[in-house]
């Protein structure tokens, strides 16, 4: 039996490694607090389900290829809140965020060229390029400046005539990171030197808890023409089931590369764009209520983190990430051993290893990250379990 | 600008190419006749709508990633009624039959690798192949001998070292074949005695209109543990747009592909997911339904073309699909000419060029795919249509 050498070579996630041995602790009755799972805990719109409910009965035939119009239309209104101007012809849904970043990929890349990422970076990221047979060359940051992007200088020094596009979330997974408009400035400046493309995955828009308004890709209006704009339904609305992404460019060869790329798969789901595509009516007040749920468990997360004392962390901006360094040699092996052998009150700790978010080998091998989508009170006692865990852990 | 060669290659489906062509026509006055859509005309069944409706409210997750357990329960138990036995977890759930023909692909061959396709083929198997970087060999088949599979030592003829797997659709799209087990029989030898892998598309599984029993690849128990199997509900429950897929395979190594690729997306629609499950529970008749409606459209269109007189086409034994050879030079410019200057009583046709269905230059030239998902009447006066359209046609 021959499978084919890239997926003999693509991983398992690490945000999914040890689902399986996290439900087997809890079969064993312990229970397992997960830090784990970047996808929002709260209740997806009432109006989503209502419209499934109120779905035109009779024939269900292929919806449009990129997208329903109403759909298409949504997301354009959408942006246009932010001040993104994309008419709907210029956006393109797709079968998750996912599906967008692969079209990206597909569209800039034969086999043999490259992408940047910045790592850490989303996991993803790579196992797509992979399976593209595109290469992946990283700018590392790091969290002792709290995943800051290097000067243009270091951005050159990885240059190469295979390069193709740069790939990066903003705000941050895993990193938390929300980039300032200077920094973000880097990457325009680098892009257009080099007639790069710029992939700006921004499916965490919502979700910034800075005092800096967020900066978007679109705002500079220079890189316009080499952008792919990402976006998806899963954080924002709270429905990651539903699958309903877009990549929108203003470019036109991209756009003539989305149309054939979208047709070749026929259609995204149907029923669930009709439902998403009602939520652009929903009271801006929803994402004041989300931003400030998570605001306070981010605070929460910040407080026990803090009073811990030992541990270094990056400083949590955005998204519902926050990367932790631990005083140990092997992060993975601490995830492994915390969910096998510690325990209070009959509670233990799910972490993500962070060494699959690096390129680099050996970067982020005594790092995790910790999602902050659960209750601050969960938060408080999750990282209570982890400090002290840290105490008895033998393998220091 | 530079695009990646795979996405300038990539052509337009030759069932897409001209819709913007028809629209105008239609804008125009002209009522357009399509014979090009291979997608049912019948409601879907009003117990997916009944089951959107009930969704539980509340959190959305992402599913699990290799389907919800109700999907893939589904699917096996579907299975069973027609002798075929694989377990849930054997049944991968993908966002249509285009994703696990993805997969699969993916999974067996590297860039540079070969698929072995049967033309005329559905065009999107090469367009898929294409993405991937992965060549494709071609067994031609002919309408004058009603697409019969030639012999081993054709097969044989274009074995190279690089060929990995064979894809085809039984029943066949465009050609309205529906195998013998005789003929499948040559294509388990030939892949055995190479050790290739067997991908089989049987989402028409349904719509089998000859005598003979409907032969599934699976029938043959040496070709198991080679086999992949795929399957949809876009045509069984007349559901292109729900975008419901699988795919089946009982070889161990395989099953950890479809793993790793399906955590890679995350996860189908879960709504969609759960509708479709509940379609299992439906009565039997509504497959007699349904199936006795195609064989009456179906005779409606062998009638009609009998009645012509000067057209040979293939015997239409199954799927919803015919292949007709038209006494022109160029299809295409025909079907262009059709649309554009040939109308009776404001009405014309659209027909599928069905060169697109052929990787050898040059084959299928002067013939047309159409398909019989209208009404029995439109068949027939669109078939009147096509054969008074020929004999003012200028270019013969």
């Amino acid at each position: 039996m021959k499978l084919s050498n890239r997926i003999e070579q693509l991983a398992i996630s690490p945000t999914r490694r040890y689902l399986g041995l996290a439900q087997e602790v809890e079969a064993a009755g312990t229970r397992v607090l997960r830090l784990s799972i970047g996808q929002p805990d709260i209740a997806a719109p009432n109006e989503y389900f209502e419209a499934l409910g109120q779905l035109t009965r009779g024939t269900v035939p292929y919806p449009p290829a990129m997208g329903i119009p109403a759909m298409r239309k949504a997301q354009s209104d959408y942006y246009k809140k932010y001040g993104i101007d994309y008419a709907p012809e210029e956006i393109f849904i797709t079968t998750g965020a996912t599906e967008g970043i692969t079209f990206a990929i597909q569209t800039l890349c034969d086999p043999g060229d490259a992408i940047m990422l910045i790592e850490p970076f989303y996991t993803n990221y790579g196992m797509i390029a992979q399976m593209q047979d595109v290469e992946t060359v990283a700018i590392t940051t790091s969290v002792h400046d709290n995943y800051s992007l290097p000067s243009l200088e270091t951005f050159e020094s990885l240059y190469s005539d295979n390069l193709r596009a740069i790939l990066f979330a903003n705000p941050g997974n895993p990193t938390g990171r929300v980039y300032t408009e200077e920094e973000l400035q880097i990457i325009v400046d680098f892009a257009l030197k080099h007639d790069l493309y710029v992939i700006s995955d921004e499916v965490y828009r919502e979700f910034n808890f800075t005092e800096r308004p967020f900066v978007s890709m679109y705002d500079f209006e220079e890189i316009r023409d080499h952008l792919f704009l990402i976006d998806s339904a899963s954080k924002k609305y709270a429905l990651c089931g539903a699958r309903v992404g877009s990549i929108a460019t203003k470019n036109e060869y991209l756009k003539e590369a989305m149309v054939k790329l979208s047709q070749m798969r026929l259609g995204c789901p149907h029923a669930e764009q009709v439902a998403v595509a009602k939520l652009i009516n929903l009271d801006d007040r929803y994402f004041d209520g989300v931003r400030e749920l998570y605001r306070n468990r981010r605070d929460a997360l910040r407080e026990a983190l803090e009073a811990v004392g030992t541990l270094e962390f990056s400083e949590p901006e955005g998204a519902f990430y926050t990367m932790i360094r631990l005083p140990v040699k092997n992060a993975e092996d601490y995830v492994v051993w915390l969910l096998k052998n510690f325990s209070i009150d009959h509670e233990t700790v799910l972490l993500t290893p962070a060494s699959g978010f690096y390129k680099t080998p050996g970067a982020g091998i005594d790092e995790v990250r910790v999602s902050y989508c659960v209750d601050a009170d969960i938060l408080r006692r999750a990282i209570h379990i982890v400090a002290e865990g840290l105490k008895e852990y033998p393998n220091n």
